[in-house]
């Protein structure tokens, strides 16, 4: 049945300015095709131990259970979901884009009562959004701190406090904050997060890693029901992963050489520093868009760097320019996903690829792809991001 | 937190020779480290078809619905389970050591009524085992192709009149088998497969092959209930690998182009010559242990050349055999699971780990290894296994 042998894959080398995977940097490749050891090498077990003390300081805490899981975001999303939710338990969700709805759909499955608190998309979420639950006690409150759908980024301050009120834990969606804003998970009293790989810490995807606080822990151990998951049950996880070192499931060894490098760059410039970047080329894509006419539908203080989202001008078809910026200079960039879908375009600066040369290279590319697609830019684009460095420095 | 930030992962080259993951060729490993791109790039969606064209080759089958799960060989398991299975499903499972038992395990957890039928652990399984469990219908009948935890092989031949005789659909765990000896799905008429990279494919692990017959797509679709998992859940998950290109999830971009690669390899050699040099070193080896006075606790019919599993003598501590081939040779074998925990040392000649000199490297470090504990062996395995070469010249 195989009338041919395939070429081997040559892919070409893009420019990765959509909302992940993010441009992976050359040492972190390197460390990804180092040779394959066994999952249960001392070794291994060395790396395991230096990734968890990484991705600590990266998250903001001193949680214990704080691991990478075998999959990409979205099996972290069902990992923190299924292993603190039995049948029956209410759980409010914030949505307002389209990992907001996907919490929903995944609590469901688990039996949830999900209580879902909407707003419009583009919009952060406030603690006064709440107010109309907070009678009723529920078991999770569950946000995403930055929704990759709409790049809208909700502050958690306040949270805590009403997540106390519900009795409930606060679970957070860090997907696309880790490695570019700060996540915090301490300070802000989150009990459960998870997050992916390949935004802001530039690494391939197939990771997601997790965070639980103690209280998490003990809400999980004191389980009446099995977790749902055998793949993602942090019961038995958590022994492989901690002292007890059994033996679950074999673990993308590779993929952890390449988180472990990644984290390391991250520590190695610094969090202050890393923070300052994607805020200072955020801000120079964002001043670029707007000097072109182009309207941004976040307001300014919503607005997070790793993530821009534009709106496609009326008359312009959004897929042919993306195409366009493909072919023509192999960047990429997002469209729109759900309520956003042919609306907008999600530009990414995250991790590697937050750098003047790739705001310079997008605002040049997308005025190129405008102009052939019959619009023109009000203004020079890539002259008001120049600017923005030139007041920086 | 962060008191220091780890030194780069610099893994020692060691010889894969346990259960998985096996030995990773170095064009597989320069394919992992290929740039990363999108993952619906024009670029990726080429080389998802060919992976889909070249799993299917090597499964034996024509199914449309052939494509490599975002989890390690586990989230295989979970993948056939949570899709086929609806709450009250009657599923019987062959279990003849850990894999028959996790998915006792996972199909309790789908809320199944599971009919375990349980074998003396490193038997195989029969038809006639069966014909106790005949009498009702049920859902799925799952077997273990290759028992990872024992070594027992169980030729699939006639299970699909078994599977006919109670109406249900026939799932098997090929996670050791593919690569290795011959799964030929279709000739033996199974359902539903799933399979992971790190065996004898030598492949990094992280990804799950699976394959689902227009028998189970029928029954996946005809679904009453959603399936439990949202990140396993076919229904979504086909649409992006089909026509239709659908975002479900980031697939993990790099491990597909070393999947890729190592698919490649395979048909590259030969899948007939790929199994006769499996069969030649597992013969090999097993001459070598016999010759040495071990036990073998597979009988010669029932054995699989991919994984060897030998007892370890009375007086024997195994994991200090095992400490010191890693120690002295770099030499990966692994130890028993379950029942066998302690008793048995797993020696796996898996995909690229399958050749002459690692028969030679393990029969001559086991007998140095055995030696420095006070076991002397009965005769010379690396004499014993040079004949079986001398043999087939």
């Amino acid at each position: 049945m195989q009338d041919r042998i395939p070429e081997p894959v040559t892919p070409s080398v893009r420019v990765l300015m959509g909302p992940g995977p993010s441009d992976v940097p050359p040492s972190v490749l390197e460390a990804l095709a180092r040779p394959t050891i066994g999952h249960l090498d001392p070794e291994f077990l060395a790396v395991m131990d230096d990734v968890r003390s990484m991705l600590r300081t990266l998250f903001g805490t001193t949680n214990a259970l704080t691991i990478p899981m075998s999959g990409t975001g979205s099996a972290g999303m069902e990992t923190c979901l299924v292993n603190l939710i039995e049948p029956g338990d209410r759980v409010v969700v914030g949505v307002n884009g389209v990992f907001g709805m996907r919490m929903v759909d995944v609590a469901r499955r688990c039996g949830a009562d999900v209580v879902p608190v909407e707003k419009a998309w583009g919009q952060p979420f406030h603690p006064d959004d709440f107010s109309g639950v907070q009678g009723s006690a529920a078991k999770l409150l569950c946000l995403v701190q930055a929704e990759t759908s709409t790049g809208a980024w909700t502050d958690l301050t306040g949270f805590r406090s009403v997540a106390d009120n519900m009795g409930a834990l606060l679970l957070v969606d860090a997907v696309t904050s880790l490695g570019g804003k700060p996540v915090d998970l301490d300070r802000h009293g989150v009990d459960a997060v998870y997050s992916g790989t390949q935004k802001c810490l530039s690494c391939p995807p197939g990771l997601a890693p997790i965070s639980f606080s103690e209280r998490a822990g003990s809400v999980l151990e004191s389980r009446k029901t099995p977790v749902q998951s055998w793949y993602l049950d942090l019961t038995m996880i958590g022994r492989y992963w901690g002292a007890e070192r059994a033996y679950h499931h074999t673990a993308p060894i590779n993929l952890v050489y390449a988180l472990h490098q990644a984290l390391r760059l991250a520590l190695l410039e610094g969090l202050d520093n890393r923070y300052a970047r994607h805020a200072l080329h955020g801000s120079a894509l964002v001043a670029g868009l707007e000097a072109m006419g182009l309207q941004l539908p976040v307001s300014a203080d919503a607005r997070m760097p790793q993530l821009t989202v534009v709106a496609a001008p009326a008359g312009v078809d959004e897929a042919s320019i993306r195409r366009r910026l493909l072919s023509t200079h192999g960047i990429e960039i997002g469209g729109g996903l759900g309520v956003f879908k042919g609306k907008v375009w999600r530009i990414g600066l995250m991790g590697a690829a937050a750098t003047r040369r790739n705001v310079t290279l997008c605002l040049s590319g997308l005025t190129q792809a405008l102009r052939a697609e019959g619009f023109a830019a009000a203004g020079d684009g890539v002259e008001a991001a120049a600017g923005v460095y030139r007041s920086q420095q």
